[in-house]
């Protein structure tokens, strides 16, 4: 059922930091920062040849990553995203598998405009793990 | 100079019921279990498209991820490792740029018998980064 690596995203208090260091000492191509507060961050992206990175920093209040930051003031791992052809069609087996969908169990559109739903960490060996219908 | 993301760790104590849960839910393709006693794991590798997940599972007296385990016993995103062609190079900018290298600084054989080097994770915004020279 998931096809690519859509993306791994790493949470950071300082994105402008973080880029520096994912340019500077990793050579790596950085993106300009860009501010989705409809998303409660902001975000940058290492492009890779396969996949990319997302650099998030928490933006206005309510942000969905700050709680992570409170728990990991250095930042860290914070997720990652697989794509899937049919978000609903996976919905419906992750319910027949037992893993249970965050918020009321239906897809949202996501921060690339894309359906997206998140599974419970718990049902997931402890990583929050994001589908993306491409 | 960091090119693809080679793979993303995930740290679990026990790789057999991650390997269905991803067989399963997700319908990934998931490899047999490897054991690799060198480098104190057992290993999983879900094959995507674009790039690979390595379950990683303690074996043995001394596995590297066994404090991480004690901290996140439920498991977690352990570490992301992005390929270069030549690591001595990019250990050379890494030192330059300030990023500290674990153990005495210098590659070492990784699991897939190709160098390899680990990051400090306070110098990489709280990741444990590992760079292999492909």
């Amino acid at each position: 059922m998931i096809g690519r690596l859509n993306h791994v995203a790493i949470a950071t208090s300082d994105v402008a930091a973080a880029s520096a260091m994912y340019r500077g000492a990793l050579g790596a191509e950085v993106s300009d920062p860009m501010d989705l507060p409809e998303h409660g961050v902001r975000v940058v992206f290492v492009v890779l040849p396969n996949t990319k990175v997302e650099l998030l920093e928490p933006l206005g209040e309510n942000s969905p990553i700050a709680a992570f930051l409170a728990k990991n003031p250095a930042g860290g791992l914070h997720h990652v995203c697989y794509e899937v052809t049919d978000i609903r069609a996976a919905a419906a087996r992750l319910a027949e598998a037992g893993a249970r969908v965050l918020g009321d169990g239906n897809p949202k559109i996501g921060a690339h405009g894309k359906p997206v739903l998140f599974l419970h960490p718990k049902d997931m060996g402890g990583v929050l793990t994001e589908l993306e219908e491409v």
